[in-house]
């Protein structure tokens, strides 16, 4: 994975910083004569869109996004088919407000960014955060949308399983749930719970994390490789290079750790289609680093954001020691819009790998 | 992350299966006057070799690497000096026992990449897992005893904090007991309490997981990249590329779900030396995707070997109901052995981040 | 090199079809603190911008770049700032006529890339040549001016050195006389006799072919590597990947086929600085792939366009046995465009291997 | 192309030095179930191997190739299957003679890599030219066995068609040729000039250049892509970076720019068999970056080698100014020995842009 890029066959880089004229990104390698739409891309943008409850910043990003390469007119309306040449998508950036920031500019934020990137580039762009913004995330979840469509079949889904110390009842998942709470919660009851902590968080100018945990489904068989080109290091790349988070997942993760053998092993029978049909999912579809045709599940922790409004201490870029707090309009859970981002990280590192499958193997 | 590439400017290539007649690596990258030995891999390699004691499994592998490419030999004995070009790293396969895995050829290990090489390749080396042996990772520790020489004063280190549900006492770790026992453990007293419980694993053909914690001390700041190429993420793709991990944390890792921003916010003062000063490392060293000098914090969670001696239900080739239990010489737990590998994955992403950052900003 | 993306460490990913709302680049890698402007890159646009006389295609693309990321304001007027982070360059279309090529949607031109694209993806942009289009280069060409920057005291030039059969005379090289004429030809009297050909060539709604030679001087010694990742071998992937590009050569090229050891060599002294220092340059300014300190001398000969008024036997889409004539607005001789675009490939292949060499070695 | 990869799906990273041990190469990304022995590799190696005319030198290397990895034994005696891993190829070094060298290793050969790699890196293995040696290409000869079963129906030849001055006549080409003489010369006329010639040459200690060309048949149509992951771009970087090479050429390479677009143009009719039949083969079987069906043609001058007898004025390592002349045994004509490593990198470049080809589009 190099600086702004993910993926080999399948490829996204990606650019801008939250207070420039626009971010993108460029999706290479989309195999020609998929169908999609701006409409359809800009369905999974709305779901990652702040502005849209109490619980999410408060800036306003219509986040329109615009295809302008890669692409010929299809026959329906707003239809669009991939020449398999590099598809540009952009993103305008609207609600800037520089000033919200001029105190911070040089002023380290504990548990920001900032200060990292002044040591290795000894210049940044203060203003929202540059390239460290959620907003650079807007465009992953804009290369996700088409990456779904490269694996046929697929589904990809995430839900909030915990924030804070609170986790959802598993006993009561339901992905109907999903979009009738602003947590992307698949659990009516434990979103209700987040709503009274999270407006409680709000309200002392706190933050606190949370887990997100994905689901793909239709993925075939025989996806990754054995050794570092797994599939699932791919996707913990994917996940671990979303901002904030700090840990990463696959199946039972680090509850595997104390299983047995036995527990962790899961067992396999002919199924009535006589495909292998296995018994349980400890290693949430993937083995030796191959899918094994069974749904993909990945989880992911993602720390509390660190722009609060509680002073801490911390220096300035003179190295003066001052304390800090962060104005301006911020997540108090950056979790929730994790949510979407996540999807798109796995489907991008499911598509690549599908596409590399084929080109080793020719076996799908 | 390529097929079987770790790396973009300090690139490892591994190669070999458990039972053809060698193992090797590729080492490309290595900056031109590093001078290292046969004899200081070979340490690297003693620690992951099996054999040493009753808690891993009796294969004898003597794993005696050979250098054959990359290099003069230096002034002092046995010393040999980096010319820059690629250091190919070589040990031969000596105590292969094929007919200890005639009986599994056809069977299908549960938990087991057996099934997904078959579905993805449609041939597969049986014996000993072919290049899911975790035989494939002695060529990592080798590559990493050189990476740790790429990046200046950097140490690293890795301890087994875990296994199945006996986790250590934090409070009495100890680096210097990590030798002492046969578990790289930090903390004398539960040593022993892993032993009695190893012991029984043992004795009932079962097997157990665990978690490995790395810490590399003497990071640079500046290591890494805002997006993609972030050094958590590569940490990640590093460590979970290890044979049978399922979970990757970096600082706080999944605890950070729980905490607060202004828990999680590592505060920085100005040290004596007029350097930023972090008074706590929530974040274990990498914030936005690089380094902050703290010491870089990763753990790993090591799934229980699926070679286990009770039979469990599985199907063979031709999709005909089985029952499968692994004889042979297995670990119980082979997290144990995960420990120097962990540490040669955190080395290699070092250097290969530490060239990076020189490359691209020429500030260290 | 990837799909669209050229480079290692200093790496350009371009996008953008003519018919298109735009085109455009990621410039990831760029060193921070490098300085630079849109009215700087504006200059070199400038240079491969059509329309300038009656030679090239008389399309008017104005070719305004703007710089959408990756930058914050330097302290002088325009100036920017490089942080470190993708610098995102947008050139918008403007003067697109689509039905210029209807007639030309479903009918192979012979000598163009219609029909593999055709074969290849199955679905094409027809529309100004979709991809291929000259159009891409102008991207690069946007690239280069800031990969000039990259590598300290670096100069980078070319000259059109022959059209059809008709070479410069070597012995009147005036690097001063590039602009004075619509050909970038640095020998004033061989210019005026392009111009009386090219007058010929473009009344008959005919096409000819050139050659290019790109001197890059002030490149440091030391630069490529010894195998793959040859200096030239780099160079010679991005002069070949020019559009209508068909061979390639370093130093003495094709010539260097009939010396003798004798000739070839460059004999070396020892300059009155104490550096080496080199009698003659055939090699062209790289030995064993790497740099020597000499100019770097590489030229690329472009084949004549297919767009020509002639009717050509051809075939359409459905295999039917056509005649095809291109009419709308085309250069008659591509390969004076190409100039620029030999100097920005160049540029960027040496930015590249500046960057990879300090970041392997630290010796620069 | 990094140092010592080349390719992306089908990867070919070499390493080794002329003097070490042994050299190598791995092979990564070879499909599943691909059939091939030692013996097949072998019969590769041994038309490259020197010693057998009085033309190439004296240095016996039997060149014995082994297989050490990523196969299970097939059916047929000595048969090889590959299992998708990875493919390590290793050729012992044997008749080493370091002393023959001594002379040289402080002394810079006018022409050689020697200064350059000095520069570079500080350090060298000055011993029969460390990794500038023509050693290394035969683990690209040995790659290149593989590579030509990766594209079903593949034939890739390659002839000498110039030794300095003296080019073959085209008119009596003959493929059946090519193995009766020791230039692997399709003219048999012009092979009795070149025998006269090059033992003048070597008589006199001398060297001299060399073209050559390559033809690869039964190329599918559609491989390679429009920008810079172009085929003719992929595979110029391969021949380019072979030793000693100067330039290279697709189809009519540097004739082109002396065509019109008249003359350029392949006219293109339906075939017998319903598929485009190009009625010329000026592209060199290359379009826009994708392969037409055509054969794919290429060239390369080799320059003559700088080892020779008689005294140049040079510089050592300390800067005092010397005469060097090389003694040893060295090839008149480094030109013949590349006849099969020109094959060997344009079969890799297929292979690649194969599996690229179908990962992408699946439409082979």
């Amino acid at each position: 994975m190099s600086h702004n890029t993910f993926g080999h066959l399948f490829r996204v880089t990606t650019w801008g910083e939250s207070h420039g004229p626009a971010i993108g990104c460029v999706v290479d390698g989309t195999p020609p004569g998929i169908r999609f739409s701006e409409a359809g891309i800009q369905a999974f943008l709305d779901r990652r869109r702040p502005g849209q409850s109490r619980y999410t910043t408060q800036r306003q990003e219509p986040d329109q996004v615009r295809v302008l390469s890669g692409v010929v007119p299809g026959e329906a309306e707003g239809e669009l088919v991939a020449t398999g040449t590099p598809i540009a998508l952009e993103i305008q950036n609207v609600d800037q407000r520089s000033k919200d920031y001029s105190d911070i500019a040089q002023r380290y934020r504990p548990g920001h960014a900032d200060i990292t990137y002044d040591i290795k580039y000894g210049v940044r762009d203060h203003r929202g955060g540059g390239r460290s913004s959620a907003r650079e995330t807007a465009t992953r979840v804009a290369a996700g949308a088409i990456a779904r469509l490269v694996v046929p079949g697929l589904t990809v889904r995430a839900a909030l399983v915990q924030i804070g110390t609170i986790a959802i009842d598993r006993s009561r998942w339901d992905w109907s749930e999903i979009d009738r709470n602003p947590f992307f919660c698949p659990d009516a009851e434990t979103a209700k719970r987040w709503a009274d902590h999270l407006d409680a968080v709000r309200k002392a100018g706190s933050s606190v994390g949370a887990i997100v945990e994905v689901v793909a489904e239709g993925v075939p068989a025989g996806l990754g490789a054995p050794v570092y080109g797994k599939l699932d290091a791919d996707i913990a790349a994917g996940l671990m290079s979303i901002n904030a988070v700090k840990g990463v997942e696959i199946g039972d993760g680090f509850e595997a750790a104390q299983l047995t053998g036995e527990d962790n092993a899961d067992e396999i029978r002919t199924g009535p289609d006589g495909q292998p049909q296995f018994l349980s999912n400890h290693a949430g579809g993937v083995l030796g680093g191959i899918s094994t045709g069974q749904p993909v599940v990945a989880r992911f922790a993602v720390k509390p954001t660190s722009s609060i409004l509680t002073p801490r201490r911390s220096i300035d870029a003179a190295g003066a020691e001052v304390d800090v707090m962060t104005k301006g309009r911020h997540d108090p859970c950056v979790g929730i819009r994790a949510v979407p981002i996540g999807e798109a990280m796995v489907a991008c590192a499911l598509a690549d790998h599908y596409l590399r499958h084929r080109g080793q193997t020719g076996r799908i």
